[in-house]
């Protein structure tokens, strides 16, 4: 499919037919992630094919047992990798330690990202739907250790993904695309903009439904007290801290 | 153009013709870009767009005078971006502490990447071409003046994109997808079969007159050695830390 009519047509897929991911879609899904670009041609990245639903299993706790973290045929990990580079220096006897920092990791989290954003829309090119997993970077030792990942390696993206079960799914409500964007310099809105902008999220029924059954008055409450919550955030982010500097960044 | 042939011609263009970049076009890369996945719908990153050459070469130096950081007709920044959210929660009298923290941070670049990438295909869709600068994560607090940037938004991804001014660039050379991707777990590899992937980038003639212009051994040294040092990388990872301090993350 043309590649703008893809990304327009995007939405989230949790829910996923029976029909399995054909190897040569899967190998096209693969070959675009892998054609990105990257940081000074480094190729940064790693990505790790889940398709043994006895793998998912071990990993479903650590994405707090969301359904698609075990009902999807296939699960793609996107890894921020130094490690290849780290082994293909030392076959060149150079030291390796001038990429184990932040800026290394920042530069290998986007090369991983690129992948990650590509094989997203090749797989929705070629009629497979697909969800993110936040929980990826919650619980990354529990990843890192079922995904056997070594040093200079850490997961940033995980895509469950196949073909959606129903033709149906409705696009997400969505802050308007002139909202995002700013021309030249960073623009404050107004508190009205700020209204306008959250009005089709706020107004969109799914997300009326689930503000009055968890008994919030309104969609921020909802984010701020239930989903996203300041104790689990600050938790995770000291798990990634530590993660970081285990994998040696 | 389909979105896969799109991606698998993807290289990187850093000569651009004079032919401007029409509105119509620009509005469908941004349009693309903002609709891709994001953490739980938050949509958590800005795009600048700059087009005035004023503001280009107010941010130059930044970018370390890089020809291509001024000969563009376009340049897109995009920005990790929690300041929008944090207004929403204000404007509902809900505290926006609970996303100043190191998972917020990386919620929010990721959905910067998610569309930064998508807005590269989607300009590589309609003919245009583009390649990424490093250096948006390197100088950051002189992105974030030039760019009026608020608190809790931090540069992630930096874009000049037009139309190429040749059209025989050619690919670039590169690790074959297949070592990039790991069967349910990550697989180690032989130096031989480190030595084969790397083969191509060493072997290409880029690659070779660089190295023997630097008057060095090999490509390994020439990027630890010349183009990415490690005090250059300590430096720009300690000035990134402290900007991810100022900005609130």
């Amino acid at each position: 499919m043309n590649a703008i009519d893809t990304m327009l047509q995007h939405r989230s897929i949790r829910n996923f037919s029976e029909k399995t991911v054909e190897k040569t879609v899967l190998d096209q899904i693969l070959a675009a992630a892998c054609n990105g670009s990257s940081m000074g041609g480094m190729q940064l990245f790693s990505i790790i094919v889940t398709q043994d639903k006895a793998m998912m299993q071990k990993m479903a706790p650590a994405h707090f047992n969301q359904p698609i973290a075990t009902n999807a045929p296939l699960i793609l990990t996107f890894c921020a990798d130094f490690h290849r580079f780290d082994r293909y220096c030392e076959c060149r006897q150079t030291p390796t330690d001038a990429y184990h920092n932040l800026q290394a990791y920042q530069w290998a989290v986007t090369d991983a990202l690129i992948a990650a954003q590509n094989a997203c829309v090749a797989a929705e090119s070629l009629g497979l739907g697909l969800c993110w997993l936040g929980t990826i970077t919650y619980n990354t030792p529990q990843f890192i250790e079922a995904l056997q990942l070594p040093q200079h390696v850490v997961p940033v993206a995980c895509i469950p993904m196949g073909y959606p079960a129903t033709n149906d799914t409705p696009l997400t409500a969505k802050i308007s695309w002139e909202n995002l964007v700013h021309q030249e310099t960073y623009h404050e809105s107004s508190d009205e903009a700020i209204n306008q902008m959250y009005a089709k999220m706020e107004n969109c029924s799914n997300n009326i439904n689930m503000v009055n059954d968890n008994g919030f008055e309104n969609l921020a409450q909802d984010y701020v007290m239930r989903r996203y919550k300041k104790e689990d955030n600050e938790y995770f982010s000291q798990v990634l801290k530590d993660t970081l500097q285990k994998q040696g960044f």
